[in-house]
């Protein structure tokens, strides 16, 4: 299994059956790459799978995806991104010109309506520049391939305030009859996101039911493909188990957008069956995708200085773990530490006594990095000032939090609140 | 009934049966005033009752000032308050120190070991000098006075990073029996906080039965005094329904600290008993202390441009429009479009959809100020960009949310997230 992160992506990288392209639509005010497709090459659809934001609020591309995956089983035969406008907040208006870009790209992939997959990301409430995008539709079929450059367009016109290209692959061997009979399965994921950050993805949708509840969605978009044949059933599985170590593991601000899409399609081009033997090695790869993509987008977050894994055990359950490293990574005091390098072991625990988890004091213990800070009720008596601040001046590093109250874990990455990031994030300008 | 915030505080403001004093015992590095003390002065002492914080961490002053109401039903000698250390996750070392506190404050003013009330307030996880508090006592006896320098003295020695005094007052008069008969009840608060506040106050300690449950605190202090004569159930009804609408719906930036706590004293100096007939007018009385104070506290919050009232109506209940003013408060994309008067509606609406409030976009309308900026699922017709702009460069404006889920609704005191805020709490100097 090799990962590609960002630079150095090569064809062997690349799963069969698709193609993608990017032009400049017109929508980002810095006049960069900002719509992109993924197709299909073969003679049918992908299978598809997707996790939406739980976010009640959702974009007009989340309620027509999700409707079409519904529709369709989850066959999907075009994926349409633009990046700058979110297309949510847009009312009926912004829903027909979501539906229009999709006979738009139909109609110039040679697919019907329902198999196109639409996303949005941008600012909020702005009427979608809907011509724009109809318009530069036909100028994507003309500069689609399944070269590397194509995929790396895709991954860059898909950017908003992300400074870097996010993408990671893994490719999966697998045995044949023979010994010398060894085929491949390959996965390759772009993704985007920078600020509003902390996906609540709910369940799958795409499978045959289950999925599909009305719950709302945020910015991230995180694209998967995939040339192994499967069932959007099986898709579904193997999508929810990578997604909650990963993208529902982090959280750069806590604000969970409008917008958050999480998209797995599979071409089936490789000719290798998703089997049962083959799911324990896809779901290794698909996970190790994920955290992948999921790392390089807290890393490029808005003013991050330092990237913090939190490591919480001994919960009760692993959901009040999830809730101490949630509120731990919400809390502007710990998060402004960090950005100075204070060891203000304090604040964690503090932040942890609020969460909502059952935990007592006396039982907690604490570290940064390697340094113990708190232990059972009081300071730790190895507590190493110096070695604690100097253990936060790495630009990553982990803290750990076990408050003796069980066997739940969890690990949750997050980052520091700078200036920089109020800086970002306060500018404005009529 | 007269507001007193601040400046200007006159005699006729205090509340009979009080003295208060404050003294410089060298806990804060700056060496300001930072252990006060108040105590009655009349033969018996105050009858009291005290909101904690519900954070399940809780300094030690937290636990004994529980026990200590709990053990005498709500009888108060004496109320003795360090600032500059918390003595939070201080261990059983802290909590000896705090109680060898409350023997020399006991000695001191005449009173039992458990009639004293200890706070503190200031770091956490520091061990707690117990050596220059108890040192400290009896000077505090020296200038302990009923005069306005005095309590003004109490206010101002309880202060961490708080830049200004807080204190606010109200009297009551209450008629005779006779026209020309009118006597009066007074009351007088004085809070300090800045930073960490989120309070969340648990239910009233001191009456009878039911208060207490094992839950922790946070750093935001108010003492409320008053002279009427009442029993410690009372005060609790009275403080409870005083405390929901004021520190209970605040917040600066989300952390609910180990230490805040809310007490409530009655001398019974004025001679007035609290009636039946009197507590509308208590009640509305205390309520005005209250809200003055929680909203001097989010006034002088660290790196506070602009002070935001969120006026959430329309909801399913009164506990979800709190939900959706708590999203709006802590996000951190609301919080600093605010400090740039960015009228980014998106972000507010985004919050509100992932608080976890019931509530259709389609039937919600925003108001920033005057100006609407969202109606019923898309931009306000008569949004005026500039105009929504204008209203954010006031330093205080309201943000009005209208769900049009139902009945439920809730006013909440926020404020903006600024660069400033982030270098009050990154700084660190080992």
């Amino acid at each position: 299994m090799g990962m590609g992160d960002g630079a150095g992506l090569t064809a062997a990288m690349l799963p069969g059956g698709f193609a993608w392209g990017a032009v400049r639509a017109g929508i980002k005010a810095s006049g960069n790459l900002d719509l992109a497709v993924a197709v299909t090459t073969g003679a049918s659809c992908a299978v598809g799978t997707a996790m939406f934001t739980t976010n009640r609020v959702v974009a007009a591309p989340v309620t027509v995806g999700r409707r079409h995956l519904l529709a369709t089983g989850g066959r999907v035969g075009a994926v349409l991104v633009n990046a700058g406008n979110a297309n949510c907040a847009t009312g009926q208006v912004g829903a027909d010109g979501c539906m229009a870009t999709c006979v738009a790209a139909a109609e110039a992939f040679g697919c019907i309506f329902d198999e196109v997959f639409p996303s949005s990301t941008g600012i909020i409430g702005v009427p979608f520049p809907v011509e724009k995008v109809v318009g530069a539709v036909p100028a994507l079929k003309a500069v689609a391939g399944s070269a590397p450059e194509h995929a790396e367009m895709f991954a860059r016109a898909i950017m908003t305030t992300d400074t870097l290209v996010k993408m990671a692959s893994a490719v999966v061997a697998v045995a044949g009859e023979s010994p010398t009979e060894v085929s491949e399965v390959r996965i390759w994921g772009a993704a985007k996101g920078a600020g509003m950050i902390h996906p609540r993805l709910g369940a799958p949708v795409g499978a045959s039911a289950g999925g599909g509840s009305a719950q709302p969605h945020a910015t991230m978009l995180v694209y998967l493909f995939t040339d192994v044949a499967a069932e959007a059933g099986q898709l579904s599985d193997a999508l929810a188990a990578a997604v909650e170590p990963s993208f529902n593991s982090i959280s750069i601000d806590g604000d969970t957008s409008t917008n958050d899409t999480v998209l797995l399609l599979a071409s089936g081009a490789s000719g290798v069956r998703l089997t049962r033997e083959l799911v324990p090695a896809f779901d290794a790869a698909l996970g190790g995708v994920c955290r992948s993509l999921a790392r390089q987008i807290v890393d490029d977050g808005e003013g991050v200085g330092h990237v913090v894994t939190l490591d919480v055990r001994g919960a009760a359950t692993a959901a009040e773990a999830k809730l101490v490293a949630e509120a731990i990574a919400h809390s502007p005091l710990c998060k402004t530490a960090w950005s100075s390098g204070d060891p203000n072991w304090g604040r964690l625990l503090a932040a942890a006594g609020y969460s909502g988890a059952a935990f007592e004091p006396e039982r907690v213990r604490i570290w940064i990095g390697a340094e113990p800070v708190f232990e059972y009720g009081v300071r730790a008596a190895g507590f190493d000032e110096a070695a604690a601040h100097a253990a936060m001046t790495q630009r990553e590093y982990t803290i750990t939090i076990d408050l003796g109250a069980g066997e739940g874990a969890c690990r949750f990455l997050t980052c520091d609140l700078t200036a920089e990031y109020v800086r970002i994030n306060a500018d404005y300008s009529t």
